[in-house]
């Protein structure tokens, strides 16, 4: 928060994620060296990101959202362009780096426009002015809306469908667990009841962002975090093949031959 | 592995990691759904690093290591360009990759110098050809040539002393986390008589790179894996900062002051 | 351009830009090697992005666009996350990689945005049906329409004002030059009226950004392909600073002391 | 320089390439309103960097150099990077960015280590001590042994030999304007002679690299600039691709699709 009224020097860096001092280094509010061994990996995560621990179901559900991010394999964009730089011996944070780029409007962008769409259609709601058994009609009312308006405009929902699987086996999994641990929320019961209308109408059902744009919004997660929280999952799938392709790859092959490329622009015989 | 003897389409991307299929993820040989619940994310890490599932120990100790290298607040160069790549209004991915740009050889390239430096030395000394009881011994013989051999060229070991701390507290910890959890090897061993040596003569303790240097190691991790997972473990972090600058700062806000720059250059009356 | 009705292996690779066959390459129709000795860098640079070579007008005014962008000192996020990036030892090639990423929404968007404005405005002008001596009433027209617009609504016209200068004094030189060469379209007439109306108004001028957009759009640039060209421009720059920080300053230097950070965050005495 | 002796505060930034005072710029002493119009692109990128004007045959051949390098088709992994992220919607930036993490050891690597060769072995002769009738003489000695000792331990001679031209028609040309425009210097003379008993052995011509690596090591740049010079001539090649990509291809096209994809690792019937 900027503190107004008194003038900051404008180099000056403040946060209120770490403080380092000699010997001791405190993480929103924890010394590190009681984190370490105290804490998983995925909690580390949901402190450094919430600025608070998480609590037990909390704690279990997160971990499922990280699991099941880490890796699809050398179909997308994101893992060619890792490989690609990897091939070419750069370093492997170059290749990692160059697989984050490809994060853009056609990739990975669907979880933070799903975070988006149902925190926003939630709120909407004003849930805390209403009696909980209403909740649920509220929420189906909402979701025909939504799937009405974009039909409408023959608009895709964002988290819903995907290029290779009908039944996205990700979001399947992570559905049913949250269910089955108890921490389904306002956005996840939205989701759920988007995708029993689109599978009706058009066959189509909700894919893994639109499973962890539930579950991270009912974590409480603003959806500009959405994207971070997949590169965090993601990372650790970019940096394995990274390593396959610097140890098991011929070193700059070809991706492509020069058969393999059409040239279709103009041909002169001369410069003059 | 390369499959010699036949020609494979150089197009055509082979991989260990994941298999693809409609509806269905395999990942190191398990279905993606399955993982999902049933591992927490540092296994699923693990698996995908080491292409098999930790046991007990060695999932505790390698979520310590995760844990430890997640923050270090904005000292670094890399938080540091995260966040001035945040402040342009640039997208998240693009300021967390500005970051893993940073690491160079002055900047978390400890990790692998030190594995490697741990590796090689305890590999020399052939400890499967020795009766057990000699091992402690050997390394401890080793260390010595070790620091020696350092000292008289006046280099750094790899992995000891710090810019800011005199006893990296993270590496205290993660030293007697190792200790107490029995997953303690050879090259840990080798790491904790160096620092010994290092201390007696300069009062220079191991950091955080050092110490995890010898736990990966002991834990079978290549050496050119250690900036991997330096990355994976600090991403959380560098995406706390970038969302903190993204949402707490002013937009654009100026690094540096007109007068904070100082110009050494020529300054010619005009061009002619 | 996609060929339909027939189809194409999608791994193919199509191109108009440079066809590569052994010992020939050849760029949007010319041989390279005919290319080099008989074009001028920013000829160059012109053929491969509009596939076609500058008239004399055009290669001397495209020029002036180039060298116009090239460096701004230290003072742009851009060039500070390259020298961050540089002083932890990087490769040059990894700084300058995270100097463009810095290209966000607040930092080298209004070339783009500038361009857009502008030739949207003219486009719907239709001046292709009106009298040529009409259309400097128009386009004044336009322009009051245009300031009008922006006040009202409180916001910025992409192009005009900048932090550091009042009077950019790359915008005064490449107007000018604009105007003795004989280049002056419909595009930067707009923008020069705009700029009068401002200037009467709030004592605001044209910027580099806003000159080039009008002169690049006069040139037929798609805007997006401001970005493009700005980069082309401006890599120097980042190069030469890349490279006097690897130079000229310690390694690993410190951007800023732990006494230049505040922490604002918690602060717990114990884990439990 | 570091001024010594005094001490400056470590978030001063010092630099000698521009000064930014309101309404004024100055570059390398030159106010930049007065650079715009009087000098060319190149003119300008070989001020940047080298700190001085060019004279007249420097500045014609170092252009012809930044036309060289400019652009490869889609064969080479930077431009295949590059590409792969605009394909997946990410802004212009980061594809240009991406394919600039593409310059690892395998690719682009050759210009500095050709440089370095060139400059290092030219020094080892002390040609100013020697008579200027005996430079031929001992550069011809010099290339003799440098040809032996690669020979010997069967490594390529960087700037030489090309995956798909036999003859590179780039190096041809460059050659032949460096011949005609009389600027051929003792590196370039290295390694035509170098080229010579290369050819004679074993067909290998000297590429692009080697070229280039002669041409500016005779204009006195830093091996250390080499990769900096290459990516400033390729950026405009980069952003041409970006551009072809983002503007004649489906969004998202898929670069592999499933059946291009040998999966080679475990298949577990089941996680238990």
């Amino acid at each position: 928060m900027l503190k107004k009224g008194f003038k900051i020097p404008e180099h000056n860096l403040r946060t209120s994620i770490t403080k380092v001092e000699p010997d001791k280094i405190i993480t929103r509010g924890y010394s590190q060296d009681d984190l370490i061994g105290n804490l998983s990996f995925s909690d580390m995560i949901f402190l450094l990101l919430k600025g608070e621990l998480p609590n037990e179901k909390q704690s279990k559900i997160f971990s499922h959202v990280l699991v099941s991010f880490s890796d699809h394999g050398v179909t997308p964009p994101s893992t060619q362009a890792t490989r690609i730089i990897a091939s070419s011996g750069s370093p492997i944070n170059n290749s990692v780096a160059g697989g984050l780029l490809s994060f853009g409007k056609n990739h990975a962008g669907a979880i933070e426009k799903s975070m988006k769409l149902f925190q926003d259609s939630i709120k909407s709601l004003n849930l805390e002015n209403h009696k909980a058994e209403d909740e649920n009609k509220l929420i189906s009312k909402l979701a025909i809306k939504i799937v009405n308006n974009y039909s409408k405009q023959n608009f895709k929902i964002p988290g819903f469908g995907h290029r290779y699987h009908h039944k996205d086996p990700r979001a399947v999994k992570l559905l049913s667990l949250a269910i089955n641990e108890g921490v389904i929320g306002p956005h996840t019961k939205l989701a759920l009841v988007i995708e029993s209308l689109l599978y009706e109408k058009k066959g189509i059902k909700m894919n893994v962002d639109g499973a962890n744009a539930g579950i991270l919004s009912d974590l409480g997660f603003d959806s500009r975090l959405g994207l971070g929280i997949f590169m965090i999952s993601r990372v650790p799938g970019l940096v394995a093949h990274s390593y396959e392709e610097m140890t098991e790859e011929e070193e700059f092959r070809r991706f492509c031959d020069l058969e393999d490329i059409t040239y279709e622009g103009q041909d002169f015989t001369s410069f003059d």
